[in-house]
């Protein structure tokens, strides 16, 4: 039986090939597993018609049911995005630093892949077809470990996957599928051989593996969104703001949890803030005072907030209400209670504006709009390969930028540094070309 | 007493406040340390003199008595370069990212300080002037954590510094001093608290930090360098680079560890290089094939190596050398055995360079020059943080832009994801501005 570090030495040693490979021979792999994935769209359906009867039988909730969900149009959709990773721009060999050391010493810096990464995913059989072609696009060798309930749906898409890749200059090796829990136990051990490992699911996955490995995380557990209503808000505007904040996708990352309202605006927004907000199903934990001026809003759902509402996220449609008696107080709460993911300022205030946006410690610090727009798509970044909370670049939403790092190259004609050492050494020319 | 964790909060809340001050404010706040520690100079030379005093009772080695020293002109150095840092571009609040995602709603990424950065050093003084000057050019507080050895010259450092920060607009709660070895493991649990650690001293300070904190490390535990000798190499250039890269300074990170040699080229280069690095008093441990060549060279010092000498950083005059088949066999071998740190090639065939410089995964890969140009000054970043041979950015020697992260701002005039969504939504129009 071959163990894990085998198959991962296997998946570094093809990784190590396909990262020296051009452009070309990685977008053709890409277009070879669309049309793998393509031929065989039967096979995979059926693996996850199985995957769900199983999931049925086991009682999974429907919320996890719908996720593992991949019929045709789902793969259809899937495969087009396999081919639009293929159209993104190339993130290996971006040249940002080309700089002459010294006559005929140069130095560049140069974007190279990480190596090999790998993918701890629930439910979401997509996932795999996602980070796959993210990971060949980049030149990653990629291990993708999926959920148990997915389990069939993996093996098919790659297999079909390794079938794309057989005919093209890439080692099916590359991509490397786990299957058991105690694999991925196994897998978390390997920081000599995994560079990235980037967990999706649950806050409580994102922890286990962020307190689990020595390998760096790309992952953010939590998503402790604030919205600030600032004492010169545009009312409409704020009630607009929060509603889509919260509302659009309440179980999204990017969704607020807590609406921070100036105190001197609070009595004219909150009763309409809490009526749109009610017409969206919300129900609100409110602080004292924005009880008081609450209690009397018809329709409005509202229970006392307690400290640790500050620290939750909801991601579901109830929302912390809190007064502030000033720009300083909201941002001194959300420097306590946020978790550094998205935070925004409603205001008409320029002054309260900058202040807020060179204030807040978070990935993304919003004026005037719904923090909803924390993703790397709406970013533009074309795809996304995670969301950071960490303060270290990557950060934020990530697009194929994080699968890549970069490596000096110092092209020289014998240079050596005995003859720039001393009181009459040669100098450097530092000469950016 | 006060807790390390009430001392880290303070440093942290004025790290906030110098995070959000202007490029002027900070470089004042650096004019105004080299003021002070100009007028303290007689405290802080008579305070090293009574460390170095105690330090030789306590039979201190006398590599670690030369680098506790700061005499008159050792300061001078040091504090001409808090001006150099103050004259450094501001690595704060540069823009990378400015992208309209539709009319009036406008992203851009710009730099900001990380936070709070902890720094953990063994005997050097000179390590809390040159890191605190960097923290404030940078925005950031710094918590500096000094040798015992060092301590009494840290505290009459930091205490001009702090005389110096007391006109300016920094407040001296910025930079923090610790000086017990406790005080050094509660620091480093402090991960809600700091948000980079820099340990700078021996390879074993260096994986005790990253075995036992949280908070990310920037440093490097090992500096296992490599010289490959091609076939096509020019001989006398080879010669040369591989004495200056063993013995320019040999206790260096960048130093090589390992010379290959082409088993092509190994008759005619293997004499000459061991008779040139025989002069400088390197002694060797060869594998059988070198040694089959080396055992008729007079003067060289010639040892049988064993593998754990291709695993072993000297740090010292003394070079493992093994003879390989091919260009293949010296880069799985750099594979097996290096740090990823920084390797080279000296050959005259351009392929072989190519191939060597887009396939050995380290942060510095060279062709025809010393590897002992791994160093953030001569790579022209004005100042070197620290070397990370982690593969993640920031990489390699790593100057200012390792102690800053960035920030996504986005502004708006009330935009909401519901208009950008479903078939009727509005589309993006990910312009570059």
């Amino acid at each position: 039986m071959t163990n894990i570090r085998d198959m991962a030495v296997s998946t570094r040693k093809a990784a190590a090939r396909l990262g020296v490979l051009g452009t070309e021979d990685r977008n053709q792999a890409l277009e070879a597993v669309a049309q793998a994935l393509e031929s065989s769209a039967a096979d995979i359906v059926a693996a996850n018609e199985a995957d769900r009867e199983a999931a049925k039988t086991d009682g999974i909730s429907t919320a996890l049911l719908a996720r593992l969900k991949m019929d045709e149009a789902k793969l259809r959709g899937e495969i087009a995005g396999v081919r639009s990773v293929k159209a993104l721009p190339d993130p290996v060999g971006k040249v940002d630093i080309t700089r002459e050391l010294d006559e005929g010493l140069v130095l560049t810096r140069v974007s190279c892949p990480l190596g090999v990464i790998a993918v701890i995913f629930e439910a979401r059989p997509d996932a795999a077809i996602q980070i796959a072609s993210l990971a060949l696009k980049s030149g990653n060798g990629v291990i993708l470990k999926g959920g148990r309930e997915a389990l069939r749906s993996c093996q098919a898409i790659v297999e079909a996957i390794h079938r794309g890749l057989r005919g093209t200059a890439v080692d099916p090796e590359a991509v490397l599928l786990l299957s058991t829990r105690e694999e991925s136990t196994e897998l978390l051990a390997l920081d000599d051989y995994v560079d990235l490992v980037i967990p999706r699911g649950s806050n409580a996955l994102v922890r286990f593996v962020q307190q689990n490995t020595r390998i760096p995380v790309l992952g953010h557990a939590d998503g402790i969104c604030h919205l600030y209503v600032d004492r010169a808000a545009d009312l409409r505007m704020a009630v607009d703001v929060a509603v889509d904040s919260k509302t659009q996708y309440p179980a999204a990352c990017n969704a607020i949890e807590t609406l921070l309202v100036h105190e001197g605006i609070a009595a004219d927004y909150l009763p309409a803030a809490a009526k749109a907000l009610a017409q969206k199903g919300v129900s609100l934990r409110a602080d004292a005072s924005s009880r008081a001026i609450l209690d009397a809003v018809k329709d409005a759902v509202v229970e006392e907030a307690t400290e640790d509402d500050w620290r939750t996220e909801y991601g579901d449609l109830i929302l912390a209400v809190r007064v502030v008696d000033s720009l300083e107080q909201a941002m001194e709460h959300i420097d306590s209670f946020g978790s550094r993911h998205t935070d925004a300022i409603v205001t008409e205030d320029s002054s309260a504006a900058k202040t807020f946006l060179a204030g807040v410690d978070a990935a993304g610090v919003y004026h005037n709009c719904s923090t909803r727009f924390a993703d790397g798509f709406r970013y533009g970044f074309g795809a996304e390969v995670g969301i950071s909370t960490q303060k270290m670049p990557p950060r934020g939403p990530v697009g194929l930028e994080g699968l890549v790092t970069y490596r000096y190259q110092l092209v020289g004609s014998g240079q050596v540094v005995t003859d720039y050492s001393g009181p009459d050494g040669r100098s450097f020319t530092h000469r950016d070309l």
